[in-house]
């Protein structure tokens, strides 16, 4: 399977998504080539001491959707591993903005190595966080 | 109350976790002037598809870890956030081999910055993860 | 002064180029609100000992590129300092391609801290290098 | 030929430094297996348009140091490549401090991947600027 059927099955719900996604809340909502989206409503179970949402919860939603992102670009029997990811916090993250969307997208795709970007945004477009993530691709 | 006074305050559950943490269920373990150490159980719920910890669970455990080691210097109402953190994968993360700790010090500490650098090791010493966060300090 | 006033001297070359940038030779092209452009026809000179432009080079003209577009967004009497800055590199570089160009641009500017990203490229938008760098502004 | 024994060569002077090395200066001061330190006397040539270093400088010196801490665990056949690199400026670096000092070492060294950590300190210990390094290894 290449990694955008798998991407797709997870996205009709054939399969089900991981634990740490079921966790956490976040929905996949958008895959296409070089592309994909996950959504979040942020509630007090993402929260920091501060009343604010835990740089954690920015972090894995950027995880999840640049990792996708690439994956999507998979061949099937090809595989990756993200090897290092960056995240810039622009603004705190609240419940009562509503959803949040992280779009990512990739940079990069070469034959051993692939980047991809992505940023946090409300309905309004406004900017809460990005961040960019290297991969290594091969073979298992 | 300074950082590291509130931090004692979690450490001894005078005050409760945040939701976040609650959630993922790490626990903050030790405290001292610039270090802080957060462990963890992993477990299938911070899986992703693969049947290895997501990224999000070492990025937020980077994250608190390396947050409260900064906090652990301000003094009574100076307060931080964090503006951005990066995290290195060196090795997949699973359950089997038993709590993983996330160890933080502070790199450098100045009026209006300061970074911190923190590593995910197992009992062994074995290394599975690294990162970095740099932080703006202010009056509030 | 403000910052895309003190930029259009530098294009205009009204005032020198610094003495890294000479050192260098990079070259200011382009300079826009939020965004700015610098250029370099990489030679022996810029070589590591494999015969290929040393990663310091295209973290130089990153550095510069993405300094002057948060520079461009500054008014007269705020300034701003770099506080990190991350380099992915894709591609090797070398002379042959011709000169390069550095194109940045502002991904966020607040009141306290302001980030920007940007990617070098050649003639033909072939990628070699891309980058981020976040900066706090304040005033001397 | 070995990383290190090549290493030893560039310390010794029996192979000539890089073309970008000479150009801004620097000096390899020490290598050992997975550490490497360079030496640079920071000067007008190494400034920006504010009269401190340029964010470059300390970039390339992190970028050789981390590169040549990682290559000197390379076995003889086995070679490396830079995937990215980040900086983190703690303090202005200017010519007055006299010789500065960039120290790396490597954090992880796998079958794959590397990656090292490097501090710029002048001769107190003083912190100027810390990075850290990800590389990929193969057999060309």
């Amino acid at each position: 399977m290449s990694g955008i059927e798998y991407l797709r099955k997870l996205l009709t719900g054939e399969l089900p998504p991981s634990g740490m996604v079921q966790l956490l809340g976040l929905k996949l909502v958008e895959v296409s080539e070089g592309r994909a989206v996950f959504a979040i409503q942020p509630d007090e179970h993402h929260y920091n001491g501060l009343g604010i949402a835990h740089g954690g919860l920015a972090a894995t939603l950027l995880d999840s959707a640049l990792g996708c992102a690439i994956n999507s670009m998979m061949p099937a029997g090809k595989t990756f591993t993200t090897l290092e990811m960056k995240v810039n916090y622009v603004r705190p993250i609240r419940g009562e903005r509503g959803e949040l969307r992280c779009e990512a997208n990739v940079i990069h795709a070469g034959g051993r190595v692939a980047t991809a970007e992505g940023r946090i945004i409300d309905e309004d477009g406004k900017l809460y966080a990005h961040g960019t993530a290297t991969c290594i691709l091969f073979r298992p």
